[in-house]
């Protein structure tokens, strides 16, 4: 079996962190394997399946031999992704910064996979968020056609990195030892709080995350029009996106029919037997790979809609496994 | 001026402790002030503006020349709501017992006051959720005819009284000290979770908490055939509940207009400056009688709709508040 040299650029951080245990745990057929970062941490050591790795610095050169570059995010995209294709390396990238170019496939291997097969050297990750809901959205687009969808989310402090961790822990010890809480990385406090704003705000008063949202999910999805408005929210949990979707259709769906056609769907994992009090939870959802889905409901205000509650780890599957995912269809439909 | 003999029923939990409070705050013309409990409570001492009252026990013969007994909620309204009457107080009542009675008038003063006038003795007091989102949704509705709303909720585990508040802190000091987390109050754990389930399941598997927001806003805007559909949530958030509403209109309204309506509507305030990231949350609004509204955006999904971010304190307005302020009505309308 041929194996791949993959660079790993951010290789240090929650996502590159991510990254490398989803190599592991999936088996990559992996050849050398680089790690790069920023000055700050270049040089320093890792330890990683038994072996020792020094980081190396991301710069232009640090790309020769490397069949995969998967970027964890960040400015080093922008900076360093053509130099990797430049090296001859196929870049998959956490960035937001090719998701929307017309010559960059944005891809969901549940969703997609088949427009990993025009990539001119950059395929992009999709927005965690986004990912989360088109791998649920997709099975039933297939069995009914969505014609519009309405989503809001609970979206976990991880998202903004360890530093969204960190942050929350200290401002909960903060509140309860009665001391004045001092937010840096979130715009206000988290801790015991809501705060409706993730990203910067763009046209129309729509945050950039709800903007990702809404054009991601159209261009994977292949339905340039497909009406969705989303409301993004932070949320104090440390790990796992929630999404309260209403999902509009143009064939009825009913909720028995809902529930067999998302347990057979690729990823999904119907959560949904509520005489249990079983639906998805971040605090269960975490170091998952899969999208859970449950809270499925007949929208009884219109004829034909559907509600669902969807959860699932927005490092693994909203990051570092979609990235491995779609290097593994790179594989698979041989254009790598 | 006339005085009231006012009754509270349930005086010592989370929300007859807010009545007392909020009665004072207004300066409600107060005569006799008569404070009842279960046996657990009575017989107990309470101070209240600087005189000191024993708890009486609620029974059939408690309400004896009382104008208003106002009951908290719990089993106590089926009980003895009707005593209350026979004894020619008018009921105002905090349970769900009542609400979607056809005899009854289920009353949010900004919304319908004028269904004060038909009462038989008993007026309901809507869902929390509900009051906070009718009071929104009335302004809107009057200027451009709301064709259907969809609504996700972000709720404060204090919806479950004290032993929810209490909870939440033992869970989050479980968590950190690395200990089993054990619920009782709420199904599952709440610190650093989300429980996407509010009271029991029924038709539809629709929780009945997502029912009080469909059928008491369609009682309460006179609009029995109003389409909504909610999604209901409990959040890691001790006070104040918020709520992402979708609005589908008949007539187009921009966000200039929402945001201009909104603002000289009673009971409202518009905290919607994206520029200086002002927008509702919870950790600011409690306490506070008022309902905040923000992320006031243009549905760009459809053709009139509106999104809006809605966050009120729901032991204030969306339970005690609105209770003394139905009080109040029946009195400015000559009702009592």
């Amino acid at each position: 079996m041929k194996k791949y040299n993959v660079a790993i650029v951010g290789a240090t951080g929650a996502v590159g962190q991510e990254l490398l245990k989803v190599l592991a745990e999936r088996n990559f057929p992996l050849g050398e394997l680089r790690l790069l970062a920023s000055p700050r941490s270049a040089g320093k050591k890792m330890n990683y399946q038994g072996k020792e790795y020094t980081i190396g610095l991301t710069d232009e050169k640090a790309f020769d031999g490397m069949d995969i570059a998967l970027f964890a995010g960040g400015s080093a995209s922008t900076k360093y992704a053509q130099s990797a294709v430049d090296a001859g390396a196929v870049v998959i990238d956490n960035s937001s910064a090719f998701r929307l170019r017309d010559d960059v496939p944005l891809v969901v291997p549940e969703v997609n996979p088949e427009d990993v097969d025009w990539h001119q050297g950059i395929i992009a990750n999709p927005n965690c968020s986004t990912i989360i809901m088109a791998v649920a959205l997709k099975p039933l687009h297939s069995a009914g056609t969505i014609r519009r969808v309405v989503v809001s989310t609970y979206q976990a402090v991880s998202g903004a990195g360890k530093e969204g961790i960190e942050e929350l822990t200290e401002q909960i010890g903060q509140t309860i030892r009665g001391e004045k809480v001092a937010p840096s990385v979130f715009a206000h406090p988290i801790a015991f709080n809501l705060i409706p704003h993730i990203d910067v705000f763009q046209d129309g008063d729509y945050t950039k995350e709800e903007w990702k949202m809404i054009k991601e999910t159209q261009k994977i999805m292949h339905e340039p029009a497909l009406p969705i408005t989303a409301t993004t929210v932070r949320v104090p949990v440390y790990r796992s996106h929630s999404e309260s979707i209403n999902i509009e259709l143009e064939k009825k769906i009913t909720a028995k029919e809902a529930r067999q056609i998302l347990s057979e769907a690729p990823g999904i994992i119907v959560c949904d037997n509520i005489e249990n009090k079983e639906y998805p939870m971040p605090l269960y959802t975490s170091d998952k790979d899969e999208v859970f889905v449950g809270r499925i409901r007949e929208d009884l205000s219109i004829e034909k809609g559907l509600n669902i509650w969807v959860v699932a780890d927005q490092i693994r599957k909203g990051a570092a496994t979609n990235a491995i995912q779609i290097a593994e269809t790179l594989i698979e439909r041989q254009k790598i």
